[in-house]
């Protein structure tokens, strides 16, 4: 079978390996489609260069079809659709004895700490698997993995039908959230600098601001009659949407940290003391993110068609990483079985 | 009667004034005690000129008995011991119409923002007043206000019973948390970096720590098994303080922001994300706040003894501010009725 490998010095190659056999308790998964994102960006660019293995077989945003059963599995059978939550915990540290397993202290992070699914046939613990309803098409659910970040971040928030939201940030997992929180009964504001995106996001019906032709706190103040936001979504990565996420937030609003700040980076906290904010990191899911994303997934709540903007082979990684990177692309998938325009 | 006023350019003269008539809804209170803060300083020292119009009598932290009452007053009769909750909202803003009127957008801060206790006869509003219990000595019951931060910051972090919680300075909010936190069932670590403070802290039986000394993260990781700290109070505006609070605090653990922090500080939001935490601004009191403090100077909770360190007279605030500014007192009282050493 045919595996798309992460080998180094930004390089991808579409390798052919033998299929591992799924050993007990695990299931092997004839793999549909797969979706990159963000962090297969930076595994390519090399930046995880000291965290991942090599060769790397990638990719963790995914749908397909059970192949094959390994010893003792019961409950699935050969032919179901399912999606794979990807991570894997010890349940013996703190974080997993105190219930949070999804951030257990020494998490396997599938596709990235241990091989992913950008391979034609991928064995993983049936543990990890959500099953898909009938009607939901495997591209659509390969966003379930992205959309339950999304569910994640949404909840962690506790955001309340008719909060006034900002979301800082309108790539992929910035309209997923803006998405969900309208779902939810939120009025949402997405900030982004990208004037093609912000077109796309307008023709959603969400409201967006760039923020570099007005000023964004005298417009939050407006549009909040004095309040500010009641949560402020902080997606972008960047040092000035830091500043931003407090400036915004109204007196004990809610700023949620969902991107990745490489650096520690200056915050206001003499706003966060003033207004009494709240300051919550939110990380991947829980099990039930992904049964909530894979509902939503069935709904017209999430823009599919919007947030997919391309499919290719195994063999068009290297160019979709480059659409990607130039903000070209949204979501990309990739359909994991045909190679050379050839299912 | 005297007060005790800033008059500008770090200097600080009692005056002799004509005390104000109490207004209707007003009583007018016979001054006992007045604990002198970091805010009292900040005064002092010209960092608030912007805000505080000149000469202030300054002072929030008190305890006297009513002298007078103005009309319409009801439920209060002369001679009743009180405190002031020294806070005037608005009542209208987004924030007091939220609820959170303690933090109203237009908060009047009673001794900052308009005249404070440092004056023998102070009209206040009838509806900032808290009774005081009888057997609550007056020098005591100055320290209300302060305890009631604590209170206030125990109480928005959530702590349980069995927590372990690190203060991250050991002043006299510092102290005061820490002591509240222990009442709550808390195991309490206190991180200073004075060692006469710490040697006092010590003499109270609650644990401390030289952070200049040895690592603090890996003393926390051994202290609570590898978990890190449920609560965190970051009561020292130092930028070291925020970069220690972060990497303390366990996952999905609570850093309570209660310093003041003039300029923005690095937070390594990256921990934040990683491990989910929760950062929480925490500004004075509720009513309800002041309420526990009341109850909680009555039991051996706050070591009142450690606390105060001196008692002068209205005209010995210099000297107080300077040995406050020295680290050589830890709370210094004011008896507003003494000058020259006679009351």
């Amino acid at each position: 079978m045919q595996a798309a490998q992460y080998i180094g010095d930004r390089t991808i190659e579409v390798a052919t390996v033998d299929p591992s056999e799924p050993g007990p308790g695990e299931v092997r998964i004839r793999v549909a489609y797969v979706g990159l994102c963000g962090t297969d960006l930076h595994i390519v660019h090399g930046s995880m260069d000291q965290r991942v293995a090599r060769p790397l077989t990638f990719g963790h945003e995914m749908s397909g079809t059970i192949e094959s059963l390994g010893a003792g599995v019961e409950g699935w059978q050969v032919g179901d659709a399912v999606t794979v939550m990807p991570l894997a915990w010890d349940g013996t540290c703190p974080a997993c004895l105190a219930g949070h397993q999804h951030i257990c202290q020494n998490l396997d992070f599938i596709g990235i700490d241990s091989p992913g699914a950008l391979q034609q046939l991928w064995s993983v613990p049936a543990d990890t698997l959500l099953r898909l309803p009938r009607d939901l098409s495997l591209d659509a659910a390969a966003l379930v993995e992205p959309v339950a970040v999304a569910v994640h971040d949404v909840r962690r928030s506790e955001l309340a039908a008719g909060d006034s939201v900002v979301v800082l940030g309108g790539g992929p997992i910035g309209l997923m959230i803006a998405s969900v929180a309208r779902h939810s009964g939120a009025e949402v504001l997405v900030v982004e600098l990208d004037e093609g995106r912000r077109v796309r996001i307008d023709a959603l019906g969400l409201a967006t601001f760039d923020p570099t032709a007005s000023d964004l706190v005298a417009h939050v103040e407006e549009w909040t009659g004095g309040a500010g936001a009641d949560v402020v979504f902080e997606v972008s990565g960047a040092a000035a949407a830091v500043r931003s996420a407090t400036a915004v937030a109204k007196v004990r609003g809610t700023v949620v940290v969902v991107a990745i700040h490489p650096t520690p980076r200056e915050v206001d906290l003499q706003r966060v003391f003033w207004r009494e904010l709240r300051l919550l990191g939110a990380r991947v899911y829980e099990r039930r993110d992904f049964e909530t994303a894979i509902e939503l997934l069935g709904t017209t709540a999430i823009p599919i068609d919007a947030i997919v903007t391309g499919v290719v082979g195994l063999d068009g990684i290297p160019s979709a990483v480059a659409d990607l990177e130039s903000g070209r692309a949204m979501k990309i998938l990739v359909d994991v079985q045909r190679i050379g325009g050839v299912s």
